[in-house]
């Protein structure tokens, strides 16, 4: 029967979510890593490397917009793999319209991908850990989450809604004993996107200026080893230079 | 050609809806309410108190999770009533239950009533109001709307995103001259439901420490009346009472 | 024996203050305004426009900083003038410099300026109100009262210290009948300054995008008549092309 | 002449101050801890216990609120014993009174002690460690800090005040490398204080319920060694089965 500790991280993307994947399986997790299905390739490298480093890793392709994908995910890992000690909910959907050009198709998907995909996660999780009456549940957040800024109704609407499920399940759970936290990560973050758009790139990262995933990454596995004397439920993020 | 500044109630329940939409029509707007088609015969004794008083009510039975009917009130209103000089969004949705208890189709359900509703009123009121350059958008919260209590996922969460939702289309639309707030309203109401939960309610009522919907509804009139030199997006209500 | 209900204004400067004190004696209130003794002259035309308007308004000389002063001050109006209905606080004290060299000197008497002034009317008001079970305290705020931006580690410690003490009377003093709020002005004021620095002011003012004194007033004014089954505690006021 | 990188902990009482002075003595930090001249005494088995585990520690009589006193304090641990790498303010100064009831000397010397002192000790970390474009300054905030709850106009406001000046400086001295963190110490603290008011203190104990003083201090060392891609400003710490 599986009995090594496993950390699940839904949208296991190039950045943040592969730094995090990485980061728990340096600390002897299980780490499970998901995206959609037709992405599923590309965890193919990240789980490689993982292994290669002497870590466990696993890759599945899951639409975590789809609940009984998500049901039967964390049934299958708690079975096969081991139980559950973190599980951290990563998928962003930021996108931005003008409101009155923002469609009904853009307003759903986005709240689905951001907060229905993350009550899900967060409510499976919840089911597992509850009766071990231990587990660490995180939330991948933005500025949108706590800022509503001009042309951001779809996403700020979905990132607050995703907040407030996380402090809603930290009040709820935690005397249950489960760490629920967000983490507000504020700030650009280096990866393939920043370096396609921000000219002076190599300038931030000499000068920390910029986000670094394996860093953000840090703070997760920081959260999930604080003891439950003194939690904390939200962190946020930024660098150094950065006007907030 | 219709003419007479007009106001859409979205959600004109029996209490404070009902109130909003009277006073309004005492300001010698043409009130619009509306409730579902199944409920509309409810609306039958506000529509006749208000025209009583000498003001001009219509009622109308839509399902403001409905895209297609959302546009087509707004166009009939435009084209048959008068221009919309204010729209407020008055649904609530307020279930509690644990999350691990809490089904997709109460999270979904939630959400579509208190948020996805809200963003089909609010973007049709944009529509229309953002070419004259002028007209007021209200938005009814609760204490949930910034507060996510344990049990109250579902609920919270939809009321962050309509939170968020008012907040984005302020920084948007203020500059377009729209006016958009979000009114907290935070406390008991007094109404059907409160007299048959809350024993001591003679003594609430003759002390004013439960919130009356006519004293809220006086508020709401007071955002439309503000010149727009100096206007405010939220606004807390509570009774003086009321411990926060 | 004095009987007409009446305003205290502590820092009737020629703006805001100003305003409030010409719109509380339109109220009916015999309105009360005081800056430091070496300015008393400046308030005479502000009174003798009250008059003429058919207002009742007094002038006193007063340093809000001084305890027995205070004390004093509102003995005095309860005596001769009438029963203080209203008070506000009005006095700020912005200044910007970088920590390093803001001197004990300037974080000190900055404090002392917009925090223990505050403190002085806000009590002093609380002791002859509270055996009433009635009176409205305002306490005027700006956008460091909530942020502390950089270079203000003085002026945004010391509105924070008010907004504080302004939140901690209103849950006190609420439960006892009393209206305390805090209003938070954010953005620029038209006046003498504003028309020094803003090259645009003409514009600014044509546009309603600069916040004018008697629309801030106006506000004051409604926090007044509020009834207490609906106070709120705190306002922000901004216009409405204003970036936030 | 001095090198060891050094650490001052300004208000080492005997629970928090006192185990953030352990642990940052654990990490190799020369660490300098003070109270006020008459409890000299009581610092000294601090001390010699940090020395005992084979840590550098030294013990200063100084009051906080003396200007003069904690430029002479800094310069002196700059010169004699090492650079301040660390510099945590730690003093409280929790009083409670309705506010018809607080006096002016109670509400300046709480201000003196909880703002008026971090200042000064902000102010000169600020000083030193600016041209090196590098330190940590932390301040422990408490509820109080954002909550002005009935009975704490003194205490809430001072600590407001703390609050403010420490998002100032992180605005300001975050872009010249340094980094300013408030960590909100938001429940009842394990100690002597505790232990003699707590009934239960043993379950709280034995169940985690209550902040630990060593786990409280883990988090501050945390936040000195965050790198500064991904800095965090603020830090809530409750324990596991609070309510919030």
């Amino acid at each position: 029967m599986a009995s090594t500790p496993s950390c699940l991280i839904v949208g296991a993307g190039d950045g943040v979510g592969s730094a995090i994947a990485r980061a728990f399986a340096r600390e002897g997790l299980a780490v499970c890593v998901t995206r959609r299905l037709r992405h599923l390739d590309k965890l193919e490298s990240l789980v490689a490397s993982i292994r290669e480093d002497g870590g466990e890793a696993h890759a599945f392709g899951v639409d975590a917009r789809d609940e009984d994908e998500t049901i039967a995910l964390v049934d299958r890992i708690e079975a096969e793999i081991g139980p559950l000690s973190v599980v951290v909910f990563n998928i962003g959907a930021n996108v931005r319209f003008p409101v009155t050009e923002t469609t009904a198709q853009v307003y759903s998907k986005v709240w689905e991908m951001a907060a229905l995909a993350g009550f899900f996660t967060g409510r499976e999780a919840a089911r597992v850990m509850t009766p071990r009456g231990k587990g660490t549940i995180l939330f991948t957040g933005a500025t949108a989450s706590t800022r509503g800024g001009a042309g951001f109704s779809a996403f700020a609407g979905a990132k607050a809604a995703l907040r407030q499920l996380a402090q809603s399940m930290a009040r709820e759970l935690g005397p249950k004993g489960l760490h629920v936290a967000h983490v507000v990560v504020d700030g650009m973050i280096d990866g393939t996107f920043a370096r396609s758009i921000a000219p002076d790139i190599q300038t931030l990262l000499d000068e920390d200026a910029i986000l670094k995933p394996d860093e953000i990454a840090r703070n997760y596995v920081w959260l999930h080893n604080q003891q439950r004397s003194a939690w904390r439920f939200e962190l946020d993020l930024r660098p150094w230079k950065e006007t907030w």
